[in-house]
C-alpha cells in the first residue's frame, strides 16, 4: 500500500458508494463545489488561507494504484465495474482559489472545484482534510506573529502535532504566517524552511556536570550555540554560561543564546539578562519556550520580559484553543442549475462565487460576496489556478506566499489584529447572490 | 524524498545536533528513557494506551535514505562524519511497554527505551508524535463508548483530522477503544476496520427530486441502504422513505436506516421514529451525526432519543476538548546511574520503572509505581516487547487489543467511567522509588 497522504483510499466510504451511483445513473454533468468556513471559532477575527499547493498536488496526482484497485475488487462492497472505472479515474476539472496567505472570513469560498460530478464529489474528503489543517494552523500562527512583533518565532510543535503530516504542514503553515522557521528538519529539507534547534534536557543530564555539557555542545557546534539552562537551577546555569563564554572566546567560539524552558519565564529572563549583562555578555540572546501561545507571548511582552525569541509548540501545532474549523465543501451548481443546502444551521449560498475586497487608506474595509458574473468594485480575491486538471502556473514560492501573508496582515483593521473578539469584519452578500438564493428556494 | 511518516528527517533539528555531539564525545553508553503523561487533561479520569504497534514499526524500519543523507551533507549544519554515521544508523535497543488498550494514569510510563544514548535520544520526537496521537484519540473515544453503551459508534472524523496520518490513526485508535468502525476506507484496507458510510447532501441536491435520489442510491446499493434525510425537511423526507421502502420491498431491497445530520437530533429522531413506525417500518434504524461528542451522546440518550447509532467526527478526531496530552519522553538512567530532571513543574521519577495494578473484586483499586527490580503485589503492566531492535512477538491483532481495552474499561471503578472529573485514581510511588529520587538529588 502507498503512504496515507498519497492513497486514493484516504477518503470516506460514501465517496466510493456515491461514485458508483453516479456512474450507474449517468450523473456525470458538471458540478461546482466550494470550500469555505461557516463561522470563525471564538476569539478568531480572521483566517489565513493555506494548503492550496498540497491540494493542487493531490488533484494532479490522484489515481488508484493496482493494490488499491485490488482492495476495491475484493471488498465485496462495490460493483465489478467500479474498479475498472477507478483504474481510469483522474481529476480533470478546473480550480479557482484564493492564493495562499490571503486573509479571509466566514462564508467566503477559498477554493472552487468545477468538474464532472463523480470527480468533484470524490475529492471532497481529502481536499477538506488538506485545506482545513494548514488554514487552521496558519490562522493560529498569525496570532502569535501579531502578538509578538519583532520577535523571533520558531515552531516547536512536531512532537505533539497529530501525526507526521500534521507536524510537517504545521511548520509550513506557521512559516507562511510569519514564523522565522521550525525545529522540524523535514520541513527544512522539503520546503527550505529555516531549521532551529538547541539541545534536550537529557543531553545535560547525561553529563555529570552541567558546565561540561554546555562546553561539550559548544565545541561540537561552534556556529550554533544555544545553551539550555533550566535543567537544574536557571540562574546558577546563567553564571556558568558567563564563565564558559569567556573561556570559549579564546577558542573563537561565541555563545549565541540561552534557552529557558520552564518556570516563570518572565522572571527568569529578567534575572538571566542581569547575570549575562553583569558578566559582559549583552550580546547573548534569551530564547524562551514551554507551553507558550499567543496569549502568553502578549503577556510576557507586556511585562517587559527581556526575551528575544520564542519557541511555540503544542498550542500552535494543535491550534489548542480552536482545534478545528467549521468548514465545508458544498455543491453550488449541478448541470447548469444553482443548488443549495437548507439543513438547519447549515444553509449555504448557491452559485459560483467571487469575493471583492475594498480598501480604505490601504486598510481592508469591506468584502462583497457575490456571483462570479456580478462584477463589483474592489479586488477580486478568487483566481483560476487549474484548468482541465493542469496547473495554470508553477507552484508559488513559499517566500512569495509569506510576503503576501505579511502584507495581508498589515492591511487588517487594527481591531481585528487583537487577540480578543472584535466586531465582525463586514462581509456583505450582494443583491445578485441573494436573488439567486431566493430563486433556488422558490424552485422547490 | 520518502513520505513524512517514513522519513528519518521527521524530527527536531536538535536530535541531529545532539547526535553529532554524542558521537564526537563518545557518549554512547546505555541510556534509559520512558514515555509518560505528566498529568491528565481536565475532565479526563484515565487514559488508554495506543500506538505501540506504529512505534515498533518506526523503530524497526528507521534508517536514512540516500536522499536524506544527501540533504544532511549539503545542509552545512553538521560535520562531514555525521552523514557517514547516519548511513549506518539503526535502532538496536530494547523496548518495554504496556500493551495497547491498557488503561493508565499520570506519571505511569507506557513505554521504555533502553539503548545506546545516540539511538535512545534520536527516536524521541517521532516516538512521542506516534504515541501521543493514538493515545489521545483512544482516550477520547473511550468516553463515547462509556457514554453510549450498546449503541453503534462510527468514526466520521477524517476530513477534519489534522492530516492524513491523523485521520488514519484516529480510526485505528477509536476502533481499539470500542467504536464499531470508521468511514475511513484506508483504515479498512490497511487494518481491516469495518467501513461505514451513507451519502452526502450534495448527492441529494444533484437530483431535482429527493425521493428519486433515495431510490437511485438504494437501487445501486441494495445491501447498504442508509438514506440521508435532512437535506431539506427531515420529517417530509421520512414520509418519502416510508413510501419508498414499500416500493423497494417488491424489488427485494430493504432500507436499513435513515441518517439525520442537523437540527435538534433528539426531536427529529422522535418524529422520524413515529413516522417510520406508523408506516410499518419498525426495523428501519435511525443513525445520527453532526457535531457530536460524548457529552451530546450522553444527553441524547438521557432524553430517550430513539437513535440506534452515532457518527462521531470532528470532536473525536481532534480530541477537541483536550487536543493534546502533557506527555514527555525523559531520561531515567545513563551509564548505569539514575537521572532525573528537576525543572520547575516538570520534575520526573528516576530509574527503570514498573507499574503494579491491584484489583478489588475484579475492579482496579490502586496502582503502585516503583522500580523494575522492586517486585510488588499486583499485575505488572509493563512487558518486554523488543530486544536488540527485534520484536519479541508478531504484531498483536487489532481484535485482541480491542478486547483488552473493553476488559480494561469494564474494570475501571464506576466513578472514573463518568464524563466529569472524579477523585483521582490512587497511584502511589513505592518507597524504593522515593529513595532513589532522594539519592539522585543528594548526588548533586
Amino acid at each position: 500500500m502507498i503512504p496515507p497522504e498519497r492513497s486514493a483510499l484516504l477518503t470516506d466510504l460514501y465517496a466510493l458508494t456515491m461514485l458508483q451511483a453516479y456512474f450507474e445513473h449517468g450523473m456525470i454533468d458538471t458540478a461546482v463545489f466550494e470550500f469555505f468556513v461557516r463561522r470563525l471559532p471564538p476569539g478568531r477575527n480572521f483566517l489565513l488561507a493555506a494548503g492550496l499547493e498540497q491540494a493542487l498536488e493531490f488533484l494532479e496526482t490522484l489515481r488508484f494504484s493496482d493494490a488499491e484497485l485490488e482492495w476495491v475488487r475484493g471488498s465485496g462492497k462495490f460493483s465489478r465495474e467500479l474498479a475498472d472505472q477507478l483504474a481510469r479515474f483522474r481529476f480533470q476539472g478546473d480550480v479557482h482559489a484564493m492564493p495562499e496567505g490571503t486573509v479571509f472570513f466566514a462564508n467566503e469560498p477559498i477554493l472552487r472545484i468545477t468538474a464532472p460530478m463523480p470527480q468533484a464529489q470524490f475529492v471532497e474528503c481529502r481536499l477538506i482534510n488538506i485545506l482545513h489543517l494548514q488554514t487552521l494552523i496558519a490562522s493560529k500562527a498569525a496570532r502569535s506573529v501579531l502578538a509578538a512583533p519583532g520577535k523571533l518565532l520558531v515552531d516547536f510543535g512536531l512532537r505533539r502535532a497529530h501525526g507526521a503530516e500534521a507536524g510537517l504542514m504545521a511548520a509550513r503553515a506557521a512559516y507562511i504566517a510569519g514564523f522565522a522557521g521550525s525545529s522540524n528538519v523535514l520541513a527544512s529539507a522539503l520546503f527550505g524552511i529555516p531549521a532551529f534547534g538547541t539541545m534536550a534536557h537529557s543531553f545535560i543530564e547525561a553529563y555529570d556536570d552541567e558546565a561540561a555539557a554546555f562546553e561539550g555542545f559548544a565545541r561540537t557546534h561552534p556556529q550554533n550555540t544555544t545553551l539550555l539552562i533550566d535543567t537544574y537551577d536557571t540562574e546558577a546555569a546563567a553564571h556558568k554560561v558567563v564563565a564558559l563564554a569567556h573561556k570559549l572566546r579564546s577558542s573563537g567560539i561565541a555563545v549565541r543564546a540561552v534557552r529557558i524552558d520552564s518556570g516563570d519565564l518572565g522572571a527568569h529572563a529578567k534575572a538571566v539578562r542581569a547575570i549575562l549583562d553583569a558578566g559582559g555578555w549583552r550580546e547573548i540572546r534569551i530564547f524562551a519556550s514551554g507551553s507558550l501561545d499567543e496569549y502568553a507571548l502578549r503577556d510576557l511582552i507586556a511585562r517587559g520580559a527581556p526575551i528575544d525569541g520564542f519557541g511555540v509548540g503544542t498550542h500552535l501545532d494543535t491550534s489548542s484553543d480552536a482545534p478545528f474549523l467549521d468548514c465545508a465543501y458544498k455543491l453550488q451548481e449541478y448541470a447548469g442549475r444553482a443548488r443549495r443546502k437548507r439543513s438547519i444551521g447549515k444553509a449555504t449560498w448557491p452559485g459560483r462565487k467571487q469575493v471583492f475586497r475594498r480598501y480604505d487608506n490601504a486598510i481592508s474595509s469591506a468584502d462583497i460576496l457575490t456571483l462570479e458574473t456580478d462584477a463589483q468594485e474592489g479586488e477580486a480575491l478568487i483566481k483560476p489556478v487549474m484548468r482541465a486538471g493542469k496547473r495554470l502556473a508553477a507552484a508559488e514560492s513559499l517566500e512569495n506566499i509569506r510576503a503576501r501573508a505579511a502584507e495581508q496582515l498589515a492591511r487588517l483593521p487594527a481591531e481585528l489584529r487583537s487577540l480578543h473578539d472584535a466586531p465582525p469584519y463586514p462581509v456583505t452578500a450582494a443583491p445578485a447572490l441573494r436573488a439567486l438564493a431566493e430563486a433556488v428556494d422558490a424552485r422547490r
